[in-house]
């Protein structure tokens, strides 16, 4: 964690999410998602996401809970080794803009905690194309009123997700799980975050090609 | 594997892959990727792919040569769970192609030892914007004369590579190796998978968004 970046309040991300400020789930103030449910069962058919799976991330929620604010410190550890991102999360020229890293920070957490516990509705739906449109022109930096550049570009989205995914392993290893069991929630946690991702990047495609 | 598909002779995927038609991995067939090296140095950083992970990849290569066909057996039996998915790789109406099946499986069996084995230069960048284009519009179905769907589109592709990355791990575990070093195989396997899927999504955006 750099001095920049201060942790949220456990509850606020484990158990009081509503107040996380522009953490909007399940409310009318997430953008109505331009999908059907079966198109989202199709989807969760294409990433092979079981009931097995649905358990495994039940069981995965418990052990990654506490652990959720230290994994998005990791991922932005990672993110400002390369300079070239910084205009995304920082000022425009590339200065660090600590506010604003702070304010999308629980957000980001608590994320990790949906992507293990939410039922696949259409509030999910909704609040994941909320997600989608704020990494894109559409809704990028007005949550938090921040100065960054205004799209992350899809390729690097799409390409962090390996590290979202690689870095995984050990967190839900940390807790003393079998290494059948951890096998087993990595699984279904790579397929929950890639369902994740390919939702969000509805906003960013010529729904022709989506 | 279904009836009818034929498991290509193992030579021409792992020893004379120029031999394999419509492999044209180094060839001015190729298309010119739209991309420079440094946008791939920047890829493979977003990816985290490191040294040791490249290492990691060249032993992956040799457990994984005399299975990629096993394993593309196996994702095409999944993708042909998902009855919706057949207009993409049947008949437009969905009835079976086997001829198609046949001609792209050599292709897709090579991904795989490629993505374990081939540098990271002018010549792979070229061949995996070849190869987004062949998932879309542009080049879709032309390689091999089928008159599948002529896109497969874009969630489509993400989502699936759940699939892909989630069931490596069996196969990296599957002739001996520790569970320290399937790890460390799996870990990489992923950041490899996800920066050619990346660089594939080039063709299905907008260069803006990208």
């Amino acid at each position: 964690m750099t001095e920049h970046e201060h942790t949220p309040t456990p509850d606020l991300v484990t158990e009081h999410p509503e107040q996380i400020p522009g953490y909007t789930y399940g409310t009318d103030a997430a953008s109505d998602a331009p999908l059907t449910m079966e198109e989202l069962d199709r989807l969760k058919e294409a990433v092979w996401l079981t009931a097995d799976d649905e358990q495994a991330l039940r069981e995965a929620a418990g052990i990654l809970a506490d652990q959720a604010d230290d994994m998005v410190t990791a991922y932005r550890a990672r993110l400002h080794e390369q300079p070239w991102l910084a205009p995304y999360s920082g000022h425009p020229d590339g200065t660090p803009n600590p506010e604003y890293g702070a304010a999308s920070k629980p957000r980001f957490d608590r994320w990790i905690i949906d992507a293990c516990t939410r039922p696949l509705d259409q509030d999910w739906l909704n609040y994941q194309y909320e997600i989608g449109l704020r990494h894109t022109k559409a809704k990028k930096n007005k949550t938090d009123n921040a100065d960054s550049a205004d799209q992350i570009p899809l390729r690097y989205l799409l390409s962090f997700t390996a590290v979202v995914i690689a870095t995984a392993r050990d967190y839900l290893g940390a807790k003393g799980a079998s290494a059948e069991q951890v096998d087993r929630m990595h699984s279904a946690f790579t397929k929950s975050v890639m369902l994740h991702v390919t939702v969000w990047t509805r906003a960013y495609v010529d729904p022709a090609n989506w």
